[in-house]
Order: C-alpha cells, then sequence, then structure tokens
C-alpha cells in the first residue's frame, strides 16, 4: 500500500484527447487497487527543459512515488502492478502471464494502433498498416474467444491496458470480432475506469476556465 | 542464476531477417548475464496451432524457464533482468530507470520504428510517419548527448534492448545523430552482442543444409 503516489499529466488538453490522455492508465490502476494517489500538472503549451528532464520524449504521464520518479504509462502500470495483488498476482506463473501480456499491448498491439491511428487522422489516402492492424486483431480474437482475461485466469493490469489500447481503435475496426468488442466492453464497464475517466474529464473541463479565451 | 532457460526461435529464416530475428535480444541478455542457455525451435513455414498456443501472433521468440514459459522479448528480458544483476541494478531507483527505459524502447521508440520500417519496405510512396520518427530520434539525441547509458550510469538490459531497436533504423537516419551514433555502435561493439549475432548468423545458415530445394 502506497501512500504517496503523484501522477503527472497536463494542466490542460484540447476536447479530442480528452478521455484519452495516459494518465487514466495510471489513475484506474490506482482506483483497481485502491491505492491513496494525487494528481499534479506540467504546463500542456511549454514542454520545455524542466519537462523534458522528467519525459524525455516531452510527453505525459509520469509518476512519483517516493524517491522513484517513472516515465513511460506501461513502466509506471508494472511498478504500481508489483505493490498491489489486486493488479498482477504473486505467484510466479500469474506474474509471468501478466507480465508477457502487458507487453504484448505496448509492443504487439500499440505499436500498431497507433501509428494506424496517426496514419488515419493525418490523412493518408491509404492506409499502409490497414492489414497489420487486422492481422494483429484477428490473432487477439482468436486468443479471447477462448478466454475471459489474458493472464492467469483473472483480470490484472495486462487487460486494464489492453483494453485501453483497443478503445482508441475501436469504432473502425472491431465490428466483426464479437469476443474483442465484448472484452473491451467488459473492461469499460468497471467502476474504477468510469472515475479514472470522469476525473479526468473533469480535470481538462476544470482547466478551460483558467484558460486565456482566444 | 538459472540452469534451464530455453529460447525458442524459427528453425530456419531467410537472409534478410538474419541477424535481426528478436531471439538475439534474449540469446544476448544471456550473454550479458552468463546464464546456461539452449536454443530450440518451431517452424517457420507452419505457424499453426502448437505455435499460437506459446505465442499468440504467430511470431519469435518466446521463453521457458523451468514451469515459466515467456512470450514477447521484452517480456523476456525483464525476466531476465530480474535474475542477474548485470542486466538490472537492484536498488529500487536503478531498477524504476531501467524499467522506465525498458519501456520506453518498447512503446516510445520501436512504436515509431518499426511501422516506419514496414512503410518504407512496403513501397509507400510517402512515408507518413518519417515526421514522427525524425522527432522521436531527435528527443533520444537530446538525452544520448548527456549521458553514455540510459538507465543508473551503467550498462543494464535498457540499452541492450534501445540499441537493439536502433541498429534496424539505422542507416538513412543517424547521420546527424552523433550521440545515437556513437551510442549504438558503443553497444554493438560488446562481445556478448557480438557472439549472440553470430551464433543466430550461424543457427540459421546451417538450417539452409536441411531446407528443401526450390
Amino acid at each position: 500500500m502506497s501512500e504517496c503516489v503523484t501522477i503527472w499529466t497536463y494542466d490542460w488538453v484540447p476536447e479530442g484527447p480528452r478521455g484519452f490522455v495516459r494518465d487514466i492508465r495510471l489513475r484506474w490502476a490506482c482506483e483497481e487497487a485502491g491505492f491513496d494517489y494525487s494528481v499534479r500538472t506540467v504546463p500542456f503549451d511549454d514542454r520545455g527543459p524542466a519537462h523534458l528532464a522528467r519525459q524525455p520524449f516531452g510527453q505525459v504521464p509520469f509518476l512519483s512515488d517516493g524517491e522513484l520518479e517513472i516515465f513511460e504509462s506501461g513502466a509506471g502500470l508494472l511498478h504500481l502492478a508489483r505493490k498491489s495483488e489486486k493488479l498482477m498476482p504473486r505467484d510466479p506463473v500469474g506474474e509471468a502471464q501478466t507480465l508477457q501480456w502487458t507487453v504484448s499491448a505496448l509492443n504487439s498491439m500499440e505499436m500498431v494502433t497507433v501509428p494506424w491511428w496517426f496514419l488515419e487522422v493525418t490523412g493518408a489516402q491509404e492506409n499502409g498498416l490497414s492489414g497489420w492492424l487486422k492481422s494483429r486483431l484477428d490473432h487477439l480474437e482468436s486468443v479471447l474467444k477462448e478466454r475471459e482475461w489474458l493472464a492467469a485466469d483473472r483480470f490484472t493490469v495486462a487487460d486494464l491496458l489492453m483494453a485501453d489500447v483497443l478503445r482508441v481503435a475501436r469504432v473502425r475496426s472491431f465490428g466483426d470480432r464479437p469476443a474483442t468488442e465484448s472484452y473491451v466492453t467488459r473492461i469499460m464497464e468497471r467502476p474504477s475506469f468510469k472515475k479514472a475517466r470522469a476525473d479526468q474529464m473533469a480535470h481538462f473541463a476544470a482547466a478551460d476556465d483558467m484558460r486565456p479565451q482566444p
């Protein structure tokens, strides 16, 4: 049980990314685990040396926990998971399964979903990653047809992360993959996800009032 | 110290990917740590249910360690790193830094380098990920200008992985980033990398003789 987890995110973002900024992953994990945590901010508009010293790619989130500072949401999740059995089983087999599926969400799935999405929104006429995305989603559908959770027959931080990765790519891609659709829907119904999303939306909405008018 | 690490890779691959198949990451880590390990194979040509049961995306490598089976090279590296101080420091700050930079290689850098490379080789006229790749490499160059290693002022598994991620994207992109160039070159000069690469090359070359002639 941690007394001092701090999640760092932007002070404000435009409406588009609200509900998707990756601090939601750390908020959600803290909610699942029952950790006390606070949220602090860095400027969205000015990602200068002080920000880059803590997140070298100029992104959020990062996490403070006592003397530790950790960037990369995936690293923050694995750090939190080692502090709570609610996020990751304590037995070696369950831990290894959780680790492999967490990395799989980061490196097999998100390696395709985010660049695919990036090409979609930047308006390439034909998205050269669509075939690869389809293949990865098909493989995952085969897994989710056979079981409810990715690791250890229970909800773990790997499901939290995979569901978060998938919901961005959701609208256009899942219609013919009912097991994936059901999986993402089921996980997004968890109270801890709903609270984390509502808290993030409220955080950025409150900042609108402080914002210089254009 | 492990007595029973087994690295699984393909029985054969075409010449193009030799030296880059990701079993090299696990071979290299075992060499750095001084682990005993063996290499076993699954068929390259037939990635059927037996393969998919152990690697759901039909890829390699995966790793066996006693009762544990782990897919995703990044997860295998983190598993091995927890078994050897040569791959990751034992103090919490050093461990957190190693974890964040390992995930950074997987999710901030490789999320861009591999899709960028995929678009390059599949012949899109204009690579829609080039600007993003440039930005990520520029951020990393800023980090590597200031220090020799990513984490904990020493070589860790995070450097092993980041260097492996970067060498694929190397030829066309690093000329104007001397710190990154020097970093990758320095790490590729490590005897453990050279041995892992030579062993992989020999493994696939030996399989040519067993291959049905076209």
